[in-house]
């Protein structure tokens, strides 16, 4: 399958690596291609400037928003969420129309202090901001509960937890869940319900950002009990 | 420990019962007490009317607001969520000042239709304003995450799960914790930190929503999962 990640920052280079390792062609869509290229600062979450990751990725190609988007049979927003909404237009309408958009963004909001806040929630989440503008483009929003090692890499933690698929198109969310099954190894993936319930996964944030401070690791995940049998 | 509990719903009458069960003495607070006792309709949830539940609970007394506050060591905020502000004004500043409140009230807001969003979120939360407009008194955040039944009752669902509890005294978290532990069975309490933590607790009711939904039943909860050994 051909896939098209918009971003360049860990959740779009782990996602990348993972799906070209596992023999898909891949292409990293970024704002400015030769601006990408040229940074020599380690990368926010302390990766390696992306001109080193790729020469370590070489089956990983690098575009425009827009090359991404068209090379993607599946689209994965891996953008900052703040700024997805933007890159999905220079993306372009016509390169996600009919597509499934996986997206993994969430509406962090640093400009209030840390830890952030959203930038949208409650009665609206980014999901239903995206599916509105995009009509045409089968969002489902996943995966935006975990650390970017956890999502290619369940395993990583100790028996069963979940991840989460919200979406409109129900054929757009098996492909999705079989992906994160199959592919990156998910014992558990549930089903939320339409993309409305992107604001369940999103606000957990909030829930999220207050774990990861007291127990001192991103490594963590949910698993969803239920009664006694 | 006398406890006063406002609200006189599911989530009162379940700790109410269970701490007067524990040997304490117990107190609900109802904004009307002759108005709660003349009810002859099931309560929300199904249970019974008011008067009739006291009778199977008959060491379970009942007040005012103000009755209740003044009655508790411990007071426990079960009102609904939107109502608490107000109920605690009129248990009365000076019946709270110096003592531990569990807030246990999620500001739910159905009038905007199901299933509910938050009267307040992301960058401040119930537990929040109630601590600011009751400064004296030690707010605890705790419990609002699960259903009444499992709140003091736990080993309702299989293996370890977690409440968490969120505060800016460190003794009143301490012995809520004790509290949570030693006398509902909780196996995990997770302290996330200040009272802005309500935030976390508070915005996963969207997420709780929607699986509460999509699982169709009430009795689930979250265990976090770490790092493999």
């Amino acid at each position: 399958v051909n896939f098209g990640i918009l971003g360049s920052g860990i959740v779009g280079r782990t996602l990348g690596g993972k799906l070209a390792e596992l023999g898909h062609q891949v292409m990293i869509g970024t704002r400015d291609v030769s601006e990408t290229l040229a940074r020599t600062q380690p990368e926010g979450y302390g990766g390696p400037p992306f001109g080193v990751w790729q020469q370590q990725h070489p089956r990983v190609k690098l575009g425009t928003f827009a090359d991404a988007a068209a090379h993607g049979e599946i689209v994965v927003n891996a953008t900052a969420g703040m700024g997805s909404l933007e890159a999905l237009e220079m993306a372009g309408r016509a390169h996600l129309a009919g597509k499934i958009l996986m997206d993994i963004a969430n509406p962090l909001d640093s400009s209030r202090g840390m830890p952030p806040t959203l930038s949208v929630a409650n009665a609206d989440s980014l999901g239903e901001q995206i599916q509105r503008a995009f009509p045409e483009t089968r969002v489902v929003k996943t995966l935006n509960t975990v650390t970017a090692s956890l999502m290619i890499n369940p395993s990583l933690l100790s028996g069963e937890h979940s991840v989460f698929v919200s979406g409109d198109d129900a054929e757009a969310k098996a492909m999705v869940t079989q992906i994160l099954k199959d592919w990156f190894g998910w014992p558990s993936v549930i089903d939320l319900g339409d993309i409305t319930s992107a604001r369940g996964t999103e606000m957990v944030m909030a829930l999220w950002l207050r774990l990861f401070r007291a127990l001192q690791t991103p490594l963590f995940n949910y698993r969803i009990v239920r009664r006694a049998e």
